[in-house]
């Protein structure tokens, strides 16, 4: 299906109106502007959306799981429906090549049909029962049923580096919207032509599948404005971004000082720390060397679990050797955003001057390329210098030499939450270290042993993740089936008759779901 | 056993010192100071608890959850050998009768008991265990395995009007032990003398079961400042308080402004609006004004979900009057503290001004006493006058005439979020004022029919919580077992050995949890 991008925003049924504040899609290989200009929404158009879904909040609410589940599965069959063009405009935005997009399509649809799965089975509301006892002494026990309900309209912030999987229809809308909540989505600026027609996709569905006016909106913007008046305006009850930490804290900010704070959670920044102990080098360097560099330049180095601090022996010679040789030999590649690449480079020159520099970037590079770097430190050094916790988005990472256990044991207490650590060597390793990982543990959303963080499994089981500043609330996951309590909240229902109950809470479990009746669980 | 009370503050295995700022408790019914002096905890002393809960973090954390529920029995026994004493010490210290402390402390001890159980049970950290599949194509999937685990030291603030059941070993350190995270207890100024034998029983029990020093510290403090320097200190990772509205936000914004921001579950006010409908009136009016009575007069009001706001029918005189003369012929009694005096009595001047007033508190009155009130008022100049949603702490309630359904409507789309709703009425009233029922479950945690708010059943169903400003965080419950999840956050283990693995993510299910494997529930 061909969608012409018309550059404005989705107002429930209606379209955004062209604005003199206007933007455009660029090139990254090339650095020029790409066609067609995007127009931002008002504050009014905002208002409208907001408003919109406001009046969705209730009857989207109340619509039985297996209903969204039809709608969210629509969504994924309408993305499905724009086949390469999307692919194509993807590509052309990011530079990032189609197949990259081919594999996050179907991660998108992939995470649709996963909450709508989840919508059908039913038991992640968590519903509980417990059964009155009219004769109970001192006083008589009530009807107690409870469960989890929608927290109401979410804003979504779509991720530079996700155009497909973390932007209008990736996580978190499909989480909020399996949760029962209307979405709000804020379109990243640098891939707007992906956005509009995966809008355009969602807002089909809502129509086919009959749902309230106002359950999805999609507002372009050339800034900050209407994103941070999205946050604070009152409808709005929860807020799911990724992006930098100082965007992240912002948004958390803002939040906070409303008259109602609400839900926030941001996925900011991550170093995903990297331990490849003396064994590990021993038995399989090489193995290692080739897995860190496809990890560190995935994607130009954009991903949140990129590796950015390892920790190699001090006597890995040949290891790092190697490493840096591998690096040296990556060739350039354009990062998403002029931004990115000023970024980068900035942060690159200022980290050269802290540490040993293998490979650096050029500055006169066509459009937004950059050349992938490597730095090299001690670990004495790194203690004393803080700055090299920073995230640096693109193909770079820091190696610091360390051969003592308590030097990383120091380490490990003095970094900052993050969304992953990575440890490679032994079994045995993991037993002689169960303190460096038992304090890993408190500030990262996933342990990984043997391999790299890069690559994100969708199961009910991940955890995306991680203590401050990996995220705003290091409680939740934005990945995986767990993703969707983030946009519930619970309601308990006392001595209502079966009539009035949802069904999830009526006596006969009409909906076969798993339940907590009187303390036990059961069907 | 009797505690001789130091007044000092409790500090890992220490005691605080004798300091210059001492304050006492005070006898409501006299109003005058009762024995002995209190010393506030000093800044260092607050460092001295923070810094050994920041070293209890990683060994109390990983205790396994059977060993910690053989704690938290153990406190419940040391809570109870206390016997009459600490009755009679709360009674003194607060006015109400042993009774209720009786009920209180039976409440406590099983609130720790059933956590306990919980622990013993184990399934309430869902694991979830995802199989690797090596040979999956495009790419091998990872073995995953994830559950919750602590969040780390819990500052816990003690609440005025219930001196057991949610201060020093009350819900929020119950369920804060139970997830595993070291405890700091800010006591409550108005009973001291009740907080320190439960402390010492806390400490020992921490002794007596060989946890680690700091899992548990109380401190003393005749002002805000140590409250606020503890949300602030970087070891605390989150917050349980249940207070006023102000004490409350000024909380969550400390926590929020902090450079890591935390988690805040505050508890801070609620107007519980009861909902009479005609037909309950008709066939049981007498009964519901005798449970109204109850429950706006119980604990002299002083209950977070008494009900502050009765909508009636228009035409209900007799209800009415009947009403208005139980609560003139209720007799004059203490509330807990002099400041909360003050404020019923100048909130109670300032509603008499706006609304028609029944029975006032008289300014003669020994102690802390107060006489009860009811104010009455029309759905129109409720709804025009916003200040009438505030709640007053104490023996007091508004009566708002309303015969039609949407001003009923109207108003509570207008209602700010609640701990509870009551609707009285028939089985059909439900069916035809769905959409009130729909309105309102946006904006508490319980709905009740046929029943009075008072009164929170503690079992796994419930869900003492609401919105924004029933409490901080609306998602979460503060009653019942799943308050446990709020002091927990989700770790993941991506391709860990079995034998590194936590017991509860082991191949063998060594602990016969329900966890779900692949998707699929089961032990």
């Amino acid at each position: 299906m061909n969608i012409e991008l018309t550059g404005t925003s989705i107002i429930g049924n209606s379209r955004g109106a062209i604005t003199s504040d206007i933007f455009t899609a660029f090139d990254p290989t090339t650095g020029n502007a790409v066609e067609p200009p995007f127009y931002s929404a008002t504050l009014d158009e905002l208002n409208g959306a907001a408003d919109l879904a406001d009046s969705a909040r209730i009857p989207y609410g109340n619509i039985p799981g297996r209903d969204r589940a039809v709608f969210l599965r629509k969504i994924a069959d309408n993305i499905e429906a724009l086949g390469d063009t999307l692919i194509h405009r993807a590509s052309l935005e990011t530079s990032l090549p189609n197949a990259r997009f081919v594999g996050e399509r179907g991660r998108t649809c992939a995470q649709l049909r996963m909450f709508a799965d989840l919508l059908d089975e039913g038991s992640w509301v968590d519903a509980r029962i417990d059964h009155a006892i009219p004769d109970r002494e001192p006083l008589p026990k009530p009807d107690v049923r409870s469960m989890l309900r929608p927290l109401g309209p979410v804003a979504v912030f779509c991720a530079s580096n996700f155009p497909l999987a973390y932007s209008v229809a990736g996580g978190d809308t499909a989480s909020a919207l399996a949760a029962g909540c209307p979405v709000i989505v804020n379109a990243h600026i640098a891939h707007p032509g992906t956005a509009e027609p995966v809008g355009i996709a969602i807002a089909n569905a809502a129509k086919e599948c009959g749902m309230p006016e106002g359950v999805f909106s999609l507002l372009f913007s050339s800034g900050y404005e209407i994103g941070q008046a999205l946050v604070r305006h009152q409808a709005i009850k929860a807020v799911g971004f990724t992006g930098s930490r100082r965007g992240g804290r912002a948004l958390m900010d803002i939040a906070a000082a409303r008259p109602e704070p609400i839900a926030v959670y941001t996925e900011m920044s991550s170093v995903n720390p990297t331990f490849i102990l003396p064994s590990a080098v021993k038995e399989r360097g090489d193995a290692i060397v080739a897995g860190l560099h496809a990890s560190v330049t995935g994607g130009v180095g954009q991903f949140c679990t990129k590796p950015g601090l390892v920790f190699v022996p001090d006597d890995a010679t040949d290891f790092i050797s190697n490493f840096k040789s591998q690096i040296s030999n990556t060739s350039t590649a354009p990062l998403l955003t002029g931004g990115i690449q000023k970024s980068y480079r900035t942060a690159n020159e200022a980290r050269a001057t802290e540490t040993q520099i293998v490979a650096n970037t050029e500055t006169e590079l066509p459009g937004f390329s950059v050349n992938p770097s490597v730095f090299e430190t001690s670990a004495v050094e790194f203690l004393n210098t803080p700055e090299l916790n920073e995230e640096i988005f693109g193909p770079t990472t820091l190696l610091i030499r360390s051969n003592d256990h308590d030097e990383l044991i120091k380490i490990a207490n003095a970094l900052e939450g993050q969304l992953t650590a990575s440890i490679h060597g032994t079994d045995d390793d993991l037993i002689e270290y169960a303190d460096l990982i038992a304090i890993l543990e408190t500030k990262v959303g996933r342990l990984i042993f043997n391999g790299f963080s890069t690559g994100v499994e969708v199961c009910p089981s991940m955890v995306h993740g991680g203590s401050y500043p990996a995220t705003s609330d290091g409680r939740s996951t934005a990945v995986g089936t767990r993703a969707i309590t983030r946009f519930a909240r619970l309601v308990c229902y006392q001595n209502f008759p079966d009539a009035a109950l949802p069904d999830e809470l009526k006596e006969s479990n009409p909906l076969g779901m798993w339940r907590m009746t009187d303390g036990v669980f059961g069907k």
